[in-house]
């Protein structure tokens, strides 16, 4: 049913062949900047950008992200990346290289809201996504013939207090080796800390609060009861803490004492749908780096 | 030491001489809007402006704010609440009539931080803020010349840990009998509950986050260690409870990870000074109703 | 194909069978809002809200609108509607009373882009749009297949510069009689003053600006020619003057030098989205009044 | 008269005295981060944060900002300059140093509307703003006995159709070879072609509206007249154009209907002043390029 499918666009990842991104984490120290890029410009690389954040000149961490172009990158890129070896290790770095041309590949979780799921589908479609929706899992039946109408696969695995730890064991399955990142998109369910362990950094869900206030559940009857004058939502990486983890973005919009549970819902839909898109966004493009337990994002 | 006192500006209690505010609170039911408007049609007062707001239709709580204008209302607003009394019983109302002309006293309470004490004054200045500033008081000197030089009586009065029943003392002493409502203007001392009682719903607060999120002392720093990408500030009435009072009004900033906390509390001090005078002067032209531990703000 | 047609959600105009909304406008003076809330309470109908608006107190003009329940509203509303001209009358007004649980009937005009369009639908399929989309009119076959899908007639009339009038005949004939508004979801076309007359603030229109800047064509390049470091969208009522009729809602969002036309476009999607549905949910609920060129929103 | 000058903060300049800043503006090509880095490198200096930004991958203009810090900067950067020339002309560079430690000197000019002085004050006082106000000009006498109450030179030099050419003369002499940047704020005189020549991209103004829109006089009356829902401000460099210079800053706020003129006025004079303060921190900061009319600001 591929009404749904617009003409193909051409994504972003496909305008840049042989651009590559590069992340680095590493305690800060004179020279890091002077030796990657010396290290990329030996190398024929050519910079388009480079950012970096220092926490503090005087013993924190810094912080780097380039992107580079690189002709014959998928030839080269493996010969590059043993090179650099010589220059991490010498400042301690952690790292990586994205090839950009690489989409990655999403695994949307979902329950029975659906406008954070149908927000990222017409993000995609429209180009605004530069990714593979590799699949969609969901507790509930409701999104199934929408999400298939798209031509993507659609997991149903139902969870109950008793089932869950078998229900896990089957989305792993189903999710396989070569899932990127898992998207949360208002998934009503409690991710077991095995499964965070294995995809660290790398599940984004989405809180329908402005965090850390209003943790947990019914965050709309909380922020009503509590009476604020403004509403938001946050996205964040999972952890094993509840709504605990890194934040990646958060928004909000200004309500008043006219809006009822139901319309700081309905106007909270909006906010949601547009942060975890932006969260989304910034990862798959490789722009968040995470330490100790806050994003660094190089929007 | 006039030289800060500009021209005087023509307040907006003073181009109405005879501009009256009324704000009802009651149980909903049929008839209370039709009821007032035509008792104040009766006694000779033209609505200028009215709102109502109707928390549920069915059994809940009914709030209302009018303008009118009254030929007299000095000498006629005596009778008029008097008469006014038979429909205020016959609809369980909590009322009150406020002469718009009359502007509202006021007492300032600060600590060593300035920036908000000194937005206050450069809106009163500016003609902004129409109200009576009558005096200051701080249990610290760092202001005192400051404020006097605006002709503004500036009443030091330290507070320890010891002292603090008899310091409470002596601010109701200076307060006097005739303050409408008390600021506490980045004022770093808990109120006690006898002297919250005897100014319910009447001490503005300025919480330097966005309540309900981090409660309690040092915001920024918890704020930062958080992680948030937005901070903000919140002014509530004060309650027995720290930070936990109706709110009347907050405001955000999107923040990044290079702000430290240095940076958030500079961000911030621009967040607090708005919110607060916004308040302010919503509290002065009597826009506020307060139920349940939250507010009606009819802006 | 009614896979995309999710539950039927309760609308708001459903919940409410005996709601009605009057919406006034006349010469400001004494006893207005008097007048209208004795007439209402005399004839049984229980004001459940109520906004009023006066330009000047002195010579200026009065809007209002008033929400209000009335037993057997179907039946009782044209003996209503003759008594209240009477009251009308003798202030001048000109007024209407609309029947809040008859839903609005709409007609959606759409070009190649389809963004606002899918919006719309969105909302409306969340319950979150209280209208019957009636159809969708597009110069373009794009999207037929995807909006039959919902069970929407689709009328596909092409437009050139030759066949213009008889386009807008056309249009005008599948429109037909009973159509309450028109939006234009970023339909690329002129609209005719003789079809504007015909509709007379009642088509809806997205500036892909924040207007008055940038008006005409390609905004977006306009905006980043222009160095902007903000960049909105604007909703109106169309008029003969080219994006010049009243504002209904506007919004924005904070750019940089690194995006380009591209990217201003990406975000102005989201912007553009979100004030179109504002506008036409505060249409369809009877909240604007036009004056001047200039809207009065009671949201 | 010294009573307004709080004890001394420690400026940020104070706090770093070895750190610099370079910006540099060249066509784009392979090689200029790495070289620039390098450069750096050998010479001893640590970078500490470096931004990049280029236009167009492909011809188009490469920006990029380096903060460094070098032992011994002061007595160094006379021979790091020299060196650095090299590198330069081999990218076709335009390029600066900035000690950061050597605040810039302000020259403030203001006509009757004190709010925008009055923040910079503040901010200045408060640490906020790391640079030395040298001298307050104004074609009134208004702002005299306060500017000078901070123990700042305030020039009253009178301007009218007849003695505009003099009163620059004037200006000029007064503000002598030493003054970095010259500060709009809400100065209410067209500045002469020669003037901005000789200050280019060094005079910063503060327009009130949200520039494209509203260009010249009374633009809160403009803005009121067409109906816009939210009225902004902007601070751009001053070029012969009016209102058409490089935009550096802007910011926006909601209004309504019920906002007069009056009302607008008091809203935009916060949105004005934190705008304004906001551009001028950028300049002194070294953080903007200007390209084409337009700005690249690295904040």
């Amino acid at each position: 049913m591929e009404i749904h499918v617009k003409k193909e666009q051409p994504s972003a990842s496909g305008l840049h062949p042989n651009r590559a991104r590069m992340l680095i984490s590493c305690p800060d120290g004179p020279g890091i900047v002077a030796a990657v890029s010396r290290f990329l410009f030996e190398h024929g690389a050519n910079i388009v950008q480079s950012d970096q954040y220092s926490m503090d000149p005087e013993g924190g961490m810094f912080f780097m992200r380039v992107e580079f172009d690189l002709d014959h990158l998928d030839s080269k890129l493996p010969e590059l990346e043993r090179s650099f070896r010589e220059v991490a290790d010498s400042f301690d770095m952690q790292w990586n290289i994205y090839h950009a041309a690489r989409k990655k590949r999403l695994a949307i979780f979902v329950s029975k809201e659906d406008h954070c799921l149908v927000e990222l589908l017409w993000q995609w479609q429209a180009g605004d996504l530069d990714a593979d929706i590799a699949m969609v899992v969901s507790n509930h039946l409701d999104m199934k013939d929408y999400v298939e109408s798209f031509g993507i696969p659609y997991h149903h695995i139902p969870v109950t207090a008793d089932t869950k730890p078998e229900a896990e064991k089957r989305q792993l399955e189903v999710i396989g080796e070569d899932i990127d990142v898992i998207i949360l998109a208002r998934y009503m369910q409690i991710i077991s800390p095995a499964f965070i362990e294995f995809y660290r950094n790398r599940i984004i869900n989405i809180h329908h609060s402005f965090l850390p206030a209003f943790v947990g559940g019914k965050p709309y009857a909380q922020a009503y009861n509590r009476g604020v004058k403004i509403i938001g939502a946050t996205a964040h990486y999972v952890t094993e803490e509840l709504d605990g983890g890194p934040i990646i973005e958060q928004d909000v919009q200004r309500v008043s004492h006219r809006d009822d549970v139901n319309e700081l819902k309905r106007i909270g839909r909006t906010i949601e749908r547009v942060v975890l898109a932006r969260a989304v966004k910034w990862h798959i493009e490789d722009r968040i780096l995470v330490h100790n337990n806050k994003t660094v994002v190089f929007s």
